[in-house]
């Protein structure tokens, strides 16, 4: 099985300016490859100290994954660190010359000189096309060792990924792997784990557990020659797990509540609007965000908590409003106390949930005014608006 | 001046369950420092490959912080592998063993014997009192070196920096460093890059430049003997950058435009309601989450873009709307399209602000449908409300 090195570089990661998304995109796709991911590592755009880091990964590892530095500025030194860990030098590829030339000439500019330096190669790298930006990345193949090079923007990076990179390590794989979450709401981590602790130190299939915001999810995680053989280990696995989580299991893989919330919504050809106060609009964001969301997304309304009249009633009234000013099938909202941090007594957050004949609210009974739990009560009160509809 | 390493432990990060947001905090922390932060590195909790990282750290670094891998199971080895590097042996600290059992004491359970680990010390370690948590973390001082181990929840590793860490680094420096950041909006980075060109290569005060979605940073940091001194350079060179930036700079360090705008509306006794379609909410979302809200945040409304409808019409009369609902004394909105790539011609935001005496409305040019837009595009709305006010 492959060994796997990721390579970030960039002074402003070391100076904290920015935050760097790639590795966890690029590591949860390993995984997912089944590829082990030993190190990851963040250098500066120096010379000498980048081709340390370099040329330990090659010492180290068999597949090496570099982010950033392919920009047209001196400091993007990528290319130049990998030419001289090789032994190999860089010449301008016509092709990739003739693109960059394109690429400006479409945004009616001159190409600078400088963005000569992006369409250079090594005889051992073969570009990966860039087709939303001017750095092209590199395939290179030397020694029984692959470097994978591409660009630090996620969005160019992703792509490069997904259409370039990925079909060509799944070729180099001996195995498929195959993996499957299961994502629960109302259990704690303590508790899933005793109930599924038989299928935790099984090898093939594996299952890992996860704790976040929306609840704790299981990953079944199996290899086999083929995707079919793959993929019956994990239904298998699947089904054992169903046995016993039941109905604690909201959704699988990518799936998100408020998506699950809008094709639920979508299927009964219903209509929903909301209204919050604590969450300060990040409910509607979720919602907002759904790609289905113009067909039952009516709108919403945020408005500052009133600590005089926070509870139950209020939230009450808050989704009765949100329903009838949109003209919404089912009004949701949230209410709280923002601020008054000694005051634990009255932490909590009122989910009510409003239609034309039945009506339902419940007090979440977390420290609510905390920022860090807002993705939790919106993850509570859509499940809670999952059930209602449902019911 | 200190040459410093962060070395992450978590087979969770390798597999990109979880993003580490440890390292830009600490990164951050030492910029303001002026400690050279020269590689930060992650490592699965394995002891052979995290004892390889801490040597190397250990010769080429003076200053080695490492985050995570002290909880109380048998995964968590940090304590173990620093031992080993020193050749030191863990033993149970008494004081740090009684401070456990009344931490557990305190919720009403007998303290679990696994977490008699987090107890443990090496006699070069001195303990570091976790006051959120049951994790010490370690100063450590050996061979001319620094090793600084800190616990992987970001609350309690910033508590801990700030208030046992931080003071004794800023002891061990030689130096003062006084950093100031001017925020600007409505220049290019290139063209501010050649407006302050003379000033990017000095050495001290040094500046730096970031671009972000609320527009171009511009760093100045200053050494000297005391921090008068260091302030006196940062206040000159600030003046020299004030005198060219002008009025493109709207905040300095860590404001925010929504802060900015809560302070100027705090100010003049005005509040604020705001109507948002492609933003979804995020509008609402930035104001309400600045700490004097209440004072000035009326409230917010979240509709669909309209497709037949959108422009400048549509958004003015949006604020206008939003204003008389929520009774403010000044509505602001964002309309825009979503969906659609295609349609480039009717790609943009629209913004406009309405008060009882003006309304104003701009159309800017972005394109707005992108995800990774919607920050840039409060930015510009908040720019233009904060001209709007003042005009």
């Amino acid at each position: 099985m492959l060994k796997a090195e990721i390579i970030t570089s960039g002074t402003e990661l070391l100076l904290g300016e920015i935050t760097d998304s790639n590795t966890p995109y690029l590591a949860d796709q390993l995984a997912g490859l089944g590829i082990n991911l030993y190190y990851s590592s963040t250098v500066g755009d120096n010379y000498q100290r980048y081709s340390g880091v370099l040329k330990q990964a090659w010492d180290r590892s068999d597949l090496i994954i570099t982010t950033g530095g392919l920009g047209p500025t001196q400091g993007d030194i990528t290319r130049d660190v990998i030419a001289g860990l090789l032994g190999e030098e860089l010449t301008v590829d016509p092709d990739l010359k003739k693109e960059l030339i394109e690429f400006f000439s479409r945004r009616g500019i001159e190409m600078p000189e400088n963005n000569l330096r992006q369409a250079t190669v090594i005889p051992s790298a073969l570009a990966l096309r860039n087709y939303s930006g001017t750095a092209p990345g590199w395939w290179v193949e030397k020694d029984g060792r692959i470097i994978v090079t591409l660009p630090g923007p996620p969005a160019e990076l992703q792509s490069m990924w997904t259409n370039q990179v990925l079909p060509r390590l799944q070729a180099k794989s001996d195995a498929i792997i195959v993996s499957r979450t299961l994502k629960t709401w109302g259990l704690s981590e303590a508790k899933v784990d005793e109930m599924v602790a038989p299928f935790l130190s099984t090898a093939n299939p594996t299952l890992a557990m996860y704790a976040g915001p929306e609840g704790i999810r299981l990953r079944i995680t199996a290899k086999a020659d083929t995707e079919e053989a793959a993929g019956a280990l994990i239904t298998e696995r699947e089904k054992d797990i169903r046995g016993i989580l039941d109905n604690y299991i909201w959704g699988v893989d990518d799936e998100t509540l408020e998506g699950i919330i809008g094709q639920l919504l979508c299927s009964r050809n219903m209509t929903l609007a909301v209204a919050e106060s604590i969450t300060g609009g990040l409910l509607a964001c979720a919602l907002s965000g759904v790609p289905e969301s113009r067909n039952f997304f009516r709108g919403g309304i945020i408005m500052p908590a009133n600590a005089a009249e926070v509870g139950a009633e209020s939230a009450a009234r808050m989704a009765n409003q949100a329903r009838r000013e949109f003209a919404a099938d089912v009004g949701i909202a949230i209410d709280g106390y923002a601020g008054d941090a000694e005051d634990n007594a009255r932490d909590a957050a009122y989910i009510a949930v409003d239609a034309a004949s039945n009506q339902g609210t419940i007090k979440a009974n977390y420290p609510a005014r905390l920022p860090q739990m807002t993705r939790r009560i919106i993850s509570h009160a859509l499940i809670y608006l999952r059930d209602f509809i449902r019911s």
